[in-house]
């Protein structure tokens, strides 16, 4: 590795300990909150045929999605999401009992420009419904995305809804608009909030979709669909009424969207939608001529991460990291150090670290677990040996006592 | 998707949910052991600079590289295991708190020829201790590996050690072979088992390595190194006996371990090893010319799911699946299916599925929860209503009895 580059990939990054133990606490809070709605978890590879993934995103995602000839000539793509290949594992195992409702968290990749809070490589979390048409679905999928927030610690956000059927409702009505000019069109209204009304104008002229305005007019003045109005009821029937607000002009940028479409904004964050998510009724289709409606939504999990952390909800939900050093008063001494490690950590109960250079002196190993974030430190020296006991120094007080070795257990509350 | 082979690709898998269940709960059991012994995780992305790992493995394994050029015509590759990103993360990380000790787990691609048990893309978790010299680390190492192995409710096991620098010791005897000559002997002698004596003979000529016999036999009659003595006894002392024993050819196919090396067996297994790991004193040296000896392992996730399997370890360890499906009566009974459901899972107690379509009739939500595998169905109609009640069917022995809503908690046990 010479003189090369240490740094990942521009676009890539490295998660350090602390921020790697916040993702795992992510992580564990959503899964328990998907498998308490009886969402089971499916896995599906980091790697797919590229035929699988391209023409289902749009022709500016397509283009974001990392393809390559592997060894033996066959044209694969990394996943840009989790809803293509879950259309895929559906269309190839009919049997599945529907509705299939299954949550995937894991990495894709999206060869996009490196900005704030936009990478190339980032974790996502989704949950779907497949084989319902129940709006109840649309309405269980919101639920469990707010409910998810709530569980993080979140207090204030809004849940912003739309239907895109009736968007291309309003766009038939312009004779002029093929069907692709309509994706098109929903591809640029997207972007409304992130590059301005302006230039949303005038890329809409580049793409030749005269009008503009005046489409936008009409959909920001649009009523609430039937199907939204009963989502909405079902919604306040299950207890969300203030978050929930309908937005006309919500789009979202994925080709597949086919009705109900929401994102969830979290109060004074810039940074773009928490979650995002919507039905999806002819992916499956497309892929094997069977009718299976669907329903899902997807976190970004970094977002996520950055948004807890400038609301400091990591600050009650401190992710568990070592908690004890086990020193070496000498090498002698090794056997007892071990034996209080092992009864420390038995069952679980509370990581500790045994220091593993018997011949380092004392004050030194305390540094060591000083400059490592390492609450107490344990020492078993002669006097604790003769008279069974250990002497625990608490770093963050400094305090240190000596208890009985039988007593270690009600020291760390276990 | 028409027309498409939805198939993943070749070496390739989908997990559907009960496997992914058995995976998740393997993955946090070694989570929790890895944390109990003071590892703290690391995360690192899926894609690095090709340089990165090219030529650190060996030249066969090199060519299993999933490497190509990304949009920006940089030389990328997917990460072929966990040691080569890890010794690129502490080179760029000088200021970590040595010994550095982190967990990794997630998937890894290599190009491989896909048989029985090998894949394309497979789980991985790795330990590490980067930074150490002391052989009390090699000990450590080996009795986390073993100790995760009997949390995941293995009996019988077998760890082989050897040391890789006594092996190449004797190699040194013989002049004529160069560096290069001796690691590709190793890459050879590594596959004894697999192909056996007279194959690794063969494989010795066609490289132009003579004597191999004469090697292999001086190699097979050689005694434990002074270091090996060392960690056995810090083994023993930690508990280990009967379970660890010498193993003079092992050899382990990858070039960057320089010294202790060991494997780990399942008895009766033909699978290969389930665990490998060792000593790589020089890979960090080798990135930014600091010495940070380093030593840590691998447990391939893939083959302990299929040893598990093999030997009946998931009976008593059943992964959490939906416990409860709760029934709509009819469609004005919604909100009340909706509140008990909401009861079951509030604080992750019980996983409660919420039927989606409230029309279908009773008998058709039962088949559902019965072909899903969920064991009880809850019912709320109006006589339920009235007496606040609800009645409970448990599917897999038919009975089914009318409880009051306030003793639900106490059936499902919480």
């Amino acid at each position: 590795m010479n003189k090369i580059d240490l740094k990942p990939l521009k676009g890539f990054r490295d998660f350090p300990p602390e921020q790697a133990r916040k993702k795992e606490l992510i992580l564990n809070t959503l899964t328990k909150v998907f498998s308490s709605y009886g969402f089971e978890p499916l896995e599906t590879p980091a790697l797919e045929k590229s035929e699988v993934l391209m023409g289902k995103y749009g022709e500016e995602a397509d283009k974001l999605i990392y393809r390559f000839q592997d060894l033996g000539k066959r044209e694969v793509g990394l996943r840009y999401d989790f809803t293509v290949p879950l259309a895929r594992f559906v269309a190839s195992n009919p049997t599945l009992p529907f509705p299939f409702k299954r949550y995937q968290i894991g990495q894709v990749w999206r060869a996009d420009k490196p900005q704030a809070g936009r990478f190339r490589e980032f974790t996502q979390a989704d949950a779907d419904i497949v084989g319902s048409n129940s709006l109840l679905a649309d309405a269980e999928i919101i639920l469990i995305a707010q409910n998810s927030l709530k569980e993080l610690g979140f207090k204030k956000f809004i849940i912003a809804l739309n239907d895109r059927s009736s968007l291309f409702q309003i766009l038939s009505q312009f004779k002029e608009l093929s069907n692709q000019d309509k994706l098109s069109f929903c591809q640029s209204l997207d972007k409304i909030k992130k590059i301005g009304r302006e230039n949303v104008f005038r890329e809409l002229k580049e793409k030749n979709i005269k009008n503009g305005a005046k489409i936008i007019e009409k959909i920001e003045n649009s009523e609430k669909s039937n199907d939204l109005k009963i989502i909405f009821d079902y919604l306040e029937k299950m207890g969300l009424k203030k978050e929930i607000k309908f937005e006309p002009s919500l789009t979202r940028g994925l080709d597949y969207y086919t009705n109900m479409i929401f994102e969830i904004y979290a109060e004074n964050y810039q940074g773009g939608s928490l979650a995002g998510g919507g039905r999806y009724n002819n992916l499956i289709k497309a892929a094997n001529g069977v009718f299976l409606p669907s329903v899902g939504f997807s976190f970004g999990i970094d977002r996520l991460m950055e948004e807890m952390e400038q609301q400091n909800l990591f600050k009650d939900r401190r992710p568990s990291l070592t908690k004890v050093l086990v020193t070496i008063f000498s090498p002698d001494y090794l056997e007892k150090s071990n034996q209080v490690a092992t009864l420390l950590r038995s069952d679980n109960k509370v990581n500790a670290e045994l220091y593993l250079e018997p011949k380092t002196k004392l004050d030194k190993q305390i540094k060591y677990a000083d400059k490592k974030g390492i609450r107490y430190v344990v020492i078993i020296g002669p006097d604790e040996v003769k008279n069974k006991t250990v002497t625990i120094k608490d770093l963050s007080t400094g305090r240190q006592s000596t208890i009985a070795l039988d007593k270690i257990n009600q020291f760390f509350g276990f």
